[in-house]
């Protein structure tokens, strides 16, 4: 029997997902669950695995609160052939017991497409939600940015783009602790005439909405925190922010090729180095955690593939803060608020 | 009369044009003057302004080399309506001695829409063109890279990405000089079947095309130098390039509040800072002068409006090159094949 305490959440870690399963996954779930009060952490997967690590590793884990999935979807799996055909994986169990509501929470850093397809097909999407959509962390000089949708929205309409705005604005404000978020729409000059043909009319609606739309905004004005959340579709908020998983290599590239100037130049980049990687750490998106999947009935996180222990753990940390904070049923009392307000103008 | 030598290209720098003009473009031009061999370079603008600061910073430049144009338009100016009005503005005169095959180039750092639409509807398209492109250099530890199309088309058909590609291939083999250049298409994942609707008909089309394809590359890659031209639309082009121009805002901020923390970090930030600017320099703009605008049936450049002398003098030199290999009759030549193998698979 499960050593369950009252009033604290459940949280799932799936043991197989990402390009270090399960060894990441079940050292992150013990870091959590170590670390996080009030947690109560459980692991799910290939039981053997998991305890094979467990032992070799020697870590304390409570044994029933492995729960056993026999199959598991690869990384390259196809998403919507995976979720049919492996019915036992880590990944669409989990998502079930999301659904049938034994738990709070499931986080995994596998196959980012098999848990969008599962979590919304299985969990469901929330009432009034068109989409459900990814919103992911963006460092800037006015502390962090949520860019929604991160990638799973590649051709959107206005009304979307609008219901991405309002839960990138309920997460921000629980999760990030912003009050009363400022909205931004990325877009290609700050005047209300500019843009493509979506971007128009998606001005036009988020002005209308209940929230702090502070207009358009530019790339330039993501690193200065102009906005705490971008809104944009997927297509672009997919593309901006894997370029900028990109600066760091370029900038290592470059102080390479300047320290090969010189002897001089190669010790001051070697006397610099570990300064400037501690000055950017809190761009490392391990720091932040995983990507949350919003507008669906639960809490569903995805994880980068190449997830450490430390972004596990801050994946299960970010989860207990949604559940804590009644992410969805806000997400749902809000989205339901302005169906009605778009039903009054008609 | 004007000294001119034979052979040397005649560019006109607008001397109007850009947020520290005259004084930036004037000097500019006369560094160029001074240190581009085979260039005549020629001032546009306010004749008196032009003189007051040759004067006042004790510059030579040929008096016969000032062209007068009585008007300037501002960088606030709706484009279309600033073309129409003001016919004698150092933009619509410099486009229309361009038109009229006296002069070689035009450089301006001023209004981009009025240099877009003065270029684009007083020069004129280059037969074939669907739309003229503006490429926007990026650097990569590959070397340059140009992005096309930087911002002057936002909702784009498949076959415009193909000609920026052609486009793109040209500046990049005759200006950065690379042989055969790499062509990737900017997208959410590298398999073919990503993408959005526009994406997933643009590559079946590229494949096709007589270019270096590479496929689809993700944001990540552009920085890595995969693709030596990146071809997407002018909405997502120009995010990239403003998103980018915030990397050393951030790298400032994140490295002053690294500063802050103690005696020992300021004093290593303070040593250091002057390195990291050094490896930074060839991510400078400025140090690769302006935008060209392809496409169109003579060379125009449009610089950023807070373009410095060395911006200017830059352009200058770009222009020359693209002067002196031909791209307008090698564009004109590539989009005319391509219109023929289009006509022959019908």
């Amino acid at each position: 029997m499960t050593s369950t305490s009252p009033g604290s959440c459940k949280i799932i870690v799936d043991a197989m997902g990402g390009d270090f399963a399960p060894l990441n996954c079940v050292v992150g779930a013990v870091q959590a669950q170590k670390e996080l009060p009030g947690v109560e952490v459980y692991l799910i997967g290939k039981s053997a695995e998991i305890q094979k690590i467990l032992s070799e590793k020697n870590l304390a884990f409570a044994a029933d609160r492995i729960i056993s999935a026999s199959e598991v979807i690869e990384m390259g799996d196809s998403p919507t052939a995976a979720i049919r055909t492996k019915k036992d994986s880590s990944i669409v169990r989990g998502c079930e017991l999301i659904r049938d509501g034994k738990f709070d929470a499931f986080v995994s850093a596998g196959n980012t497409g098999a848990m969008m397809a599962a979590s919304t097909l299985i969990i469901g999407r929330i009432r009034g939600v068109s989409r459900p959509t990814m919103g992911s962390f963006m460092p800037s000089a006015g502390g962090p940015v949520t860019i929604i949708d991160a990638g799973a929205n590649v051709d959107c309409k206005p009304r979307h783009l609008v219901e991405f705005a309002i839960m990138g604005s309920i997460y921000a404000k629980e999760v990030y602790g912003v009050d009363n978020p400022k909205v931004g729409l990325l877009n290609i000059g700050e005047e209300e005439s500019k843009g493509n043909e979506v971007s128009l009319e998606t001005y036009a609606l988020l002005k209308k909405a209940k929230l702090n739309f502070i207009g358009n905004i530019e790339g330039r004005d993501i690193f200065k925190g102009t906005a705490h959340v971008v809104v944009c579709d997927g297509f672009v908020g997919n593309i901006v922010l894997k370029f900028a998983e990109g600066i760091t290599g370029l900038l290592k590239h470059l102080l390479k090729e300047y320290a090969a100037i010189s002897f001089f130049n190669k010790l001051k980049v070697g006397l610099f180095k570990s300064s400037l990687s501690e000055a950017l750490k809190s761009t490392d998106y391990q720091e932040h955690g995983g990507v949350p999947l919003l507008g669906i009935k639960g809490i569903s996180i995805i994880g980068h593939g190449s997830s450490g222990p430390k972004a596990i753990k801050n994946m299960v940390a970010v989860a207990k803060k949604m559940v804590e904070h009644r992410i969805v049923e806000k997400t749902e009392n809000a989205i339901k608020e302005y169906g009605t307000e778009k039903d009054d103008q008609v």
